[in-house]
């Protein structure tokens, strides 16, 4: 799968997971998010109420290396496939960036559009866009 | 939602994602994969033709740890779910408890019955199971 395969996949799935690394060892986790040229964004939809920040944030503080993966599962194994976007988060508590990733995602999950999103965003400046299917 | 209904989850469903760390930071990819007591298996269809071991080989012999996420999504974000297990992996090359992986892989998936499983089993001792579900 081409580079550029591997982005359409992302921009046409729905929902993708985020690996991070820390000293707990690797984390992942399902995100909803939207991709803008090379760059894919996601939001905490709520800040926790106890026990400070996720543990995903508080890995891509320490690291912000990342890997996002979207796959496709079907019972015929001639159609598997995955894309996975590997680069380095930024964490963006609140301005300008935070704002444009949050409209965002509000204007590519309708579901976003009546329910508040008061966590930190994450930027990935994607540096490498990877892919694999079955039927290559 | 509780350990016992997180490992329900896996065993209920057919495709997963296996994290795991490295020098080249966060590594996801998706798996088949069986669930036996407190132990999820997986296995590499084939050996790669060239440049070693695969990436999540040479992570998880070098740093053992790894998360496994099982999710659903539906655009009803109230039956929005995830289920993760933490553990330890080993990479297991021959033998019984290979062999072993590798049969209650091919008894969940009939097309592995028709096809070689040629790369190492990955036999991965779960310490912790957790989950999520919006309808909680």
């Amino acid at each position: 799968m081409t580079p550029h395969e591997a982005r359409s996949r992302f921009v046409e799935t729905r929902v993708a997971r985020l690996a991070t690394s820390g000293p707990q060892g690797p984390h992942i986790v399902p995100i909803t998010f939207a991709v803008e040229g090379e760059t894919i964004v996601t939001a905490i939809d709520a800040k926790p109420k106890r026990g400070g920040p996720l543990r995903r944030i508080r890995n891509m503080e320490a690291d912000p290396r990342v890997a996002v993966l979207v796959d496709g599962y079907d019972e015929d194994w001639t159609r598997l496939w995955w894309a996975r976007a590997d680069g380095h988060a930024v964490v963006v508590g609140s301005g300008p960036s935070r704002d444009h990733a949050v409209a965002l995602l509000r204007a590519r999950y309708p579901q976003y559009r009546d329910m508040p999103i008061d966590g930190p965003a994450v930027v990935v400046k994607v540096e490498r866009w990877t892919g694999w299917r079955a039927a290559d």
